[in-house]
């Protein structure tokens, strides 16, 4: 077999075969496929596309690259939840304590933010002391203790992917339905969770633009879950505007927090609901919908969730007392206000160029290497649909860096919008595949 | 600028400027542009396209990256002539000679043999002590003093389409008309001759498989020639079998002394003289075509033209004892007979498999890295339209390792057909673009 025959049939639009696809991921994980023949064959797949079943075993090679854990010896049905990305997306932290306070197990695997979009492992890292590279046998005990674990991708969990997606980043490969549901998939098929349900992201600040792409998406990761004996199912949901009011690291952390008491800012709070209600029946624990909100609320009003937060963090050497004392989280000391420009209604929050911004003042990274100042962030004081006076708080910037402060403005110049009429409502939860 | 946004605009089929493609270029060339994104942008050109705006572009940035000879203090005008590479295509060893032998000046810059197709190099090289590899001084030095220089690419010329060359070669991106065109005529504009005939082949044997497509390279080329100044026109040949009767590297040689002496196969003759009939037009030494074509026959005849030939090799140091004992040239030891399976007529000598089959037995390379033997080739008895009785010889292998000829046999099984009617008659000449 040779890599270039292979990289030529796909170029010239053929399907490849398990043995070619095999082929190709095993050499990416042990280097015997150059990256420069790596990358020529990324961009005919997302030029030419793969079959269901292309991704299906492209999918099995990258799991098979590493080890698929086996989370049978912890008592309980375990359950994730995986975001395609957003900004202000931090709705993880909000469920993994709810669903986990009602009795499931949930062993989520997280990614950091890239691009105008935040990271899970990020947002945590902002409380001080808290370590997401738990071991395989740590991440264990810490289900059997706590039923919940927020960790980073082990090292032992799909290598192929962390090569294919370092090389991706950088060769303009990311934008690819089969290429993004295979490293997706084969990450949350390996970490051995039994259900999985997935957020796929729709709109301006997504890698999905359309309901269109965000529908084939879904379908596809939903296919490949259920193909490996995962249930799975997708819901879509719009991310034309940051999700609740805060967008940046610490500060998400906070309006987390604030969620899981009972004070969270309502698309968050739909959103979050939504999705716990959908794990809680997938891992057995609610028998249907109104049970599940139930469960999830009660977990919420009773007090339970956010001391399964505190007990997370504990657990993770976090300093649990962020939980009743803000001050204790990272801070940036400089404060700018974007004001209405106009009287009117807030018609454009631009979910991409808020993302740029929030990565402009240091919130996120442009490269895997660059590091993250967890204080900084912006406060949405007025959201799409509130009506504003001219010289009314729009947008708090924390910042530290004046410069970076300048680079960051013009963004939000051009996605921060005050129209005289309000825009049309739109719904949060657009689409389902179950 | 950054290169992922460059391959990102390309991936999404949009339209690089004169600036991006510099970056390219000069970072292919400088390094600077790591393999990884230079072959997924090459991926993206192969299946996106290049404007005729973008392939000039490119090919300026190509020439750019080396120098661009100056040969206006050689008197006379310049003339060259290059093949997009067949199968037993050695018109170039008969052209040079005919038209330096008629006044012109010819500064032929030729390439090695690469996957089927042989390579003029590879051919003279096959003479015991003929050196291709020339300085500029040199070349120029020979073209004062015999009208003629059959070299190598110099490593002045072109530096970014060697790089590129070699990446396209393992990356599978060899097939893109934009690409081709930038790589042929950045090295032939570079090389500073005043004008330049092409023989584009069509055909089983060809890169271009069709007429449509063979059309559609030539009149890329001949658009870009134009646009630099230099007279360019092309003619379009069929390559659905070996041009001539020997396919190898010194019997190649042979032939075209033959040819020379005015003992060439018909097609050899036809092709070399309508191609050398065209330079001396285009170099302003013949008229019109009638004039051309006395001038050209004369030179055979006349034994001037082969007489060029044995100056060219005694300048480049080769031994010109050749043109009269052939036993001066490597020759493989042992000889196997493809013989007519049934009476009838030759039906198909597939050229491509052909090709590939005096590769197998060592005449060719898959890789720059490969050797050759320029003694094994195949010698065609009878070729296609040729009646045959069963048993009769159709072609003569010449090889020298056991192993190497059952390598090739299967492809001649393959390649060579007889059947009871002869095939249609076909044109070696299908087009022009001038």
């Amino acid at each position: 077999m040779r890599s270039v025959d292979i990289i030529t049939t796909k170029r010239q639009g053929g399907v490849l075969g398990r043995e070619e696809i095999d082929f190709f991921v095993q050499g990416v994980t042990s280097g015997s496929w150059p990256d420069y023949q790596a990358s020529a064959l990324l961009m005919a797949i997302v030029l030419r596309g793969m079959t269901p079943e292309e991704t299906t075993n492209l999918t099995d090679a990258m799991i098979r690259s590493g080890s698929r854990l086996d989370l049978s010896d912890i008592p309980g049905s375990k359950v994730d939840k995986h975001s395609t990305g957003g900004v202000g997306d931090k709705s993880s932290l909000v469920i993994a304590p709810i669903v986990a306070a009602c009795g499931a197990v949930v062993p989520m695997m997280s990614g950091r933010g890239l691009g105008h979009t935040g990271g899970t492992l990020d947002k945590l890292e902002s409380i001080p002391g808290f370590r997401t590279d738990l071991s395989v046998s740590e991440m264990k005990a810490s289900l059997a203790a706590i039923g919940c674990a927020l960790i980073g991708q082990s090292a032992a969990i799909a290598p192929a992917d962390r090569k294919l997606y370092a090389l991706r980043d950088v060769t303009g490969t990311i934008e690819s339905i089969p290429l993004i549901s295979a490293s997706i998939m084969s990450k949350k098929i390996a970490e051995g969770t039994n259900a999985l349900v997935l957020d796929v992201k729709a709109g301006a600040g997504a890698f999905m633009k359309t309901h269109h792409d965000a529908r084939a998406l879904a379908e596809s990761l939903v296919r490949i879950g259920n193909a490996f004996g995962v249930r799975t199912q997708a819901v879509i949901t719009a991310m034309d505007w940051p999700i609740g009011r805060a967008v940046g690291n610490a500060n998400e952390v906070i309006e987390s927090i604030e969620t899981l008491k009972g004070r969270g800012p309502v698309d968050l709070v739909e959103e979050s609901l939504d999705l716990a209600e959908r794990m809680l029946m997938a891992a057995g624990v609610a028998g249907d919908r109104p049970e599940a909100k139930t469960l999830a609320l009660g977990a919420i009003t009773s007090g339970r969730a956010v001391e399964k937060f505190r007990a997370i963090i504990e657990r993770q050497k976090g300093d649990p007392r962020v939980i009743d004392d803000y001050g204790l989280l990272p801070k940036a000391p400089e404060e700018h206000i974007v004001k209405a420009p106009a009287s009117g209604f807030v018609v454009l929050l631009d979910a991409g160029l808020i993302g740029r911004a929030s990565v402009m003042l240091g919130g996120g990274r442009d490269t895997v290497e660059d590091a993250i100042d967890p204080g900084v962030g912006i406060i949405i004081n007025a959201t799409v649909g509130d009506p504003v006076q001219r010289g009314d708080t729009i947008l708090r910037l924390h910042y530290r860096d004046a410069a970076r402060l300048r680079a960051a403005l013009p963004l939000l110049e051009q996605g921060v919008k005050v129209g005289p009429e309000p825009p049309p409502a739109k719904s949060l939860i657009i689409d389902e595949v179950v």
